[in-house]
């Protein structure tokens, strides 16, 4: 295990994964509450909301309350995304509490572009010229590039890696023709095909063509094997992963009602804290906050680390 | 990853170990609909009942019913466990429909011995070697080692690897000296501790030791770390697996109650499946009998891809 980290760094996505796919209605105090506890955990990265439509995700009307609404703690970077100049305009807006990094979104699949970002691949890329444009207009950086249903689409089955290839091509040559540095490349799970033999042809493929790039994985436990999916993505070296506490989260778009969304953090930061190795979260604390996440969305998650608890209490004499 | 297997054999467990823990009660007819249900789904190892005492565990009291009851399907191995002579009188009262290999039951840990199997190690070793003997008497094989808590312990918390190490030997040696041919040493996360580095370290370290024996875990998705260490054991070789349809399980002794099960079946025959590693089980058939298993016990069960259902609905053209 050679290429093992020594920490690994986690995005907490589950305020923004979360109250976009929970049927809710949950109150912008909820919402508040929940961003206020993941940063008493020792979460160093809080993705808090999406600026969308709130017709496309009514989850997600209340955006801009949640964002004037939370306590930022000094050391958290708080992020949101967002995927058109209106929703960069409604982030700018809250310059000062929110990082503005932003992103360029484009998917592995062609189907699931149309029906999550309702433009086709070429529609998309295009779409995502203009976006980098006004960001590097606005002073906004563009540092990432997410390529959605990396890993298999619901809508047109699996994915191939010269597909997941292209989609990065196009993103970094996006980036560079306009003047954006791009720091890290997220392969993202949007539908829940992950397992760890796919992490691994993804990642040593990615990795080939791209040796100098800081790849993340996002990852989705909709058939129980995310937290499987992330340990290989650890032992490949991978050092940055989105996840969600208590596992809230998917997609609105997914075509799968009631499937699991995110992996959980919690069970992340066990299976790093037992590899040996440091993500800086309190796993007790982080429980803690899943278990506030249950109470507040009003049903039970999927993380069985919350039901079951950490080990501390059994560790007597160690 | 020169070790993988071409195939991996999985002893279902679910019925043994999801009826001694659900509160129930389940019906005799119910116990006998998933076994049978179990048997049509390519499942070649089914441990379907447990000859205990009634008032340790009321959910096995009607053991003789359920395997008197059950539809034997060619070429399924059926096998039931017992920790005593009554025990195994049941068990060979039943030989035709029951295979009749006995296992050898020790305890990594003292404390989860004087609990589970109510006698410290000295006392356990003691009465396995009455045990084998009485076997041998009765020209029943004894051909595993069962190492309980060789990952952890609630009530003393972490094991060494020592004490995993210590409890193989005595286990062989009480083989060994008794005229016992022991073919499978089986590693058992009886209270959930699991992780995929815990995994690494007991594989290793008792591949050592043993180079020639052959190793089987039997891992509990407690903190949901169960895939992945799964994972790190295929990776590493290993490939005899036990676990329980949907998750059902957890042991009534591990003073944990609501704690998730076994690693749902399923979705090791999914992490195989992806890995290019045969189980001669039918995913689909065994989703439907993870349903079934819900249905019978009357609640949620922990298996995600239960829930969300195979891949098979979205490969549409591939």
């Amino acid at each position: 295990m050679t290429d093992l980290p020594n920490r690994i760094d986690i995005v907490e996505e589950g305020p923004r994964e979360g109250f976009q796919i929970e049927a809710g209605p949950i109150s912008t105090a909820a919402k508040i509450e929940l961003i206020d506890a993941l940063s008493s955990t020792g979460a160093q990265k809080i993705q808090i909301a999406s600026f969308v439509s709130p017709k496309a995700v009514p989850g997600w009307a209340d955006a801009d309350e949640v964002v004037s609404g939370f306590s930022p703690r000094h050391g958290v970077e708080y992020t949101a995304i967002w995927f058109n100049e209106r929703g960069m305009d409604r982030a700018v807006a809250h310059k000062g509490k929110l990082s503005n990094s932003a992103a360029i979104s484009l998917s592995a699949s062609e189907a699931f572009s149309e029906r999550n970002l309702r433009r086709d691949l070429q529609g998309q890329r295009a779409a995502m010229v203009e976006y980098v444009r006004a960001h590097m207009a606005a002073g906004v950086p563009v540092e990432r590039v997410i390529v959605m249903a990396s890993f298999g689409c619901n809508f047109s089955g699996r994915v191939s890696t010269d597909a997941v290839l292209t989609a990065v091509a196009d993103g970094l040559a996006i980036a560079d023709d306009n003047g954006a540095r791009i720091q890290t490349v997220t392969l993202a799970d949007s539908m829940g095909w992950c397992s760890p033999s796919a992490v691994r042809r993804l990642v040593d493929a990615v990795r080939e063509r791209w040796p100098d790039m800081s790849f993340a994985l996002h990852l989705h436990d909709t058939r129980g094997q995310g937290i499987a999916a992330a340990y290989e993505g650890i032992r490949l070296g991978i050092s940055k992963f989105d996840s969600a506490v208590a596992g809230l989260g998917g997609c609105p778009f997914a075509g799968q009602p009631g499937a699991p969304g995110n992996i959980a953090t919690e069970e992340l930061v066990l299976l790093a804290q037992e590899m040996g190795i440091e993500t800086g979260i309190n796993l007790e604390a982080m429980i803690e906050t899943a278990r506030l996440a249950e109470r507040i969305v009003g049903h039970p998650l999927p993380s069985a680390l919350l039901r079951s608890g950490s080990l501390k209490a059994f560790l007597k004499d160690n």
